[in-house]
């Protein structure tokens, strides 16, 4: 890797859970100093400003994210398994495990952004079309493989999975309950169930 | 009213829907200013700073959220019909009936206080656990009334609900697709629906 994108990739890397945490708008140029080691200079000097920091650190959060739920899924070959993925990762500790520090990415940047940033909101937003996207599709599978009760509508199940999860990450992360997630993910779970 | 808390409850007025929108961090004292027409002086003349207005907006927005849902609840008398007071108010184009500018003010406190702002973060996990206790009492009145089977888990479906309807305001707001959160809506009065 030639050094520009290594260094690059070093900001990304170290940068990422403060913006996570802390925000855009919370998030100093000290802040990226201290997290990076590197003077002002040097990050602008491969950045051409803080938006364009926080739209690569998206990435590379959400990236962490959907590894850990790819991981998952591969272990998996029918619809019902696959899409049990997610609770195996949602409702596991996931605000523990390897996640990205300040949790759900999709989430603070989706609340941060929507009112505020359009570059990011439109980054969240593509990040929500494609999770809930991925759901319609597993389930379309499910019913072609006769898994599934056919008469399942698919975008409203996918929608209100998705809704589901990041309402109870929200719920789990401000109350300090991480418990209040597993709950909430044993109600995907039966969510998943009731399909067949 | 004393003129001062007349000063006080204007400031408030005036700057939530800011805090709401762009948040605590966010919202700077020029925003401030434009909001109310004050001048600094005269606006730390009657908060001690920036933190104590945020606190006090944040409970005068969620006053405005309890009222639109007490109001729809008011109307009902039986557990079922209201727990679908909330599917009456956050099914029914909620994001633009007179409901606090920039979304729900739980769910954009929350997310950005939970790795940042303490008192914040500690009235938005005080109003989640109410609204939650809230469900869970309507339930327990439903299963002695005979409306609802005995075997509902009570705390599974209020933080469920809790969690798909923070949620799904999440997502419409993200993608713009106010018909999100109506689809979402319809999951979650199907949840009500099943507990008879």
């Amino acid at each position: 890797m030639p050094k520009a994108e290594e260094t690059k990739a070093w900001i990304i890397e170290k940068t990422a859970p403060v913006f996570n945490r802390k925000g855009f708008t919370g998030t100093t140029l000290s802040d990226m100093e201290e997290a990076t080691g590197l003077t002002k200079g040097s990050i602008y000097n491969n950045f051409v400003n803080k938006d364009e920091v926080a739209l690569a650190v998206f990435d590379y959060n959400l990236a962490m994210v959907n590894n850990l739920v790819s991981a998952e899924m591969s272990k998996h070959t029918t619809a019902k398994g696959q899409l049990l993925a997610y609770v195996n990762v949602y409702g596991n500790d996931v605000l523990k495990r390897p996640f990205p520090e300040g949790g759900c990415p999709v989430l603070n940047t989706a609340v941060e952004s929507d009112d505020t940033h359009p570059e990011l909101r439109k980054k969240a937003s593509a990040a929500i079309t494609a999770w809930k996207n991925k759901i319609v599709s597993l389930i379309e599978k499910g019913k072609k493989d006769k898994e599934f009760r056919h008469s399942v509508n698919a975008e409203e199940v996918a929608l209100t999975m998705v809704a589901t999860i990041e309402g109870g990450i929200m719920v789990s992360k401000v109350t300090g309950r991480l418990n209040y997630l597993k709950t909430v993910m044993k109600s995907v779970e039966k969510m998943i169930l009731d399909l067949e």
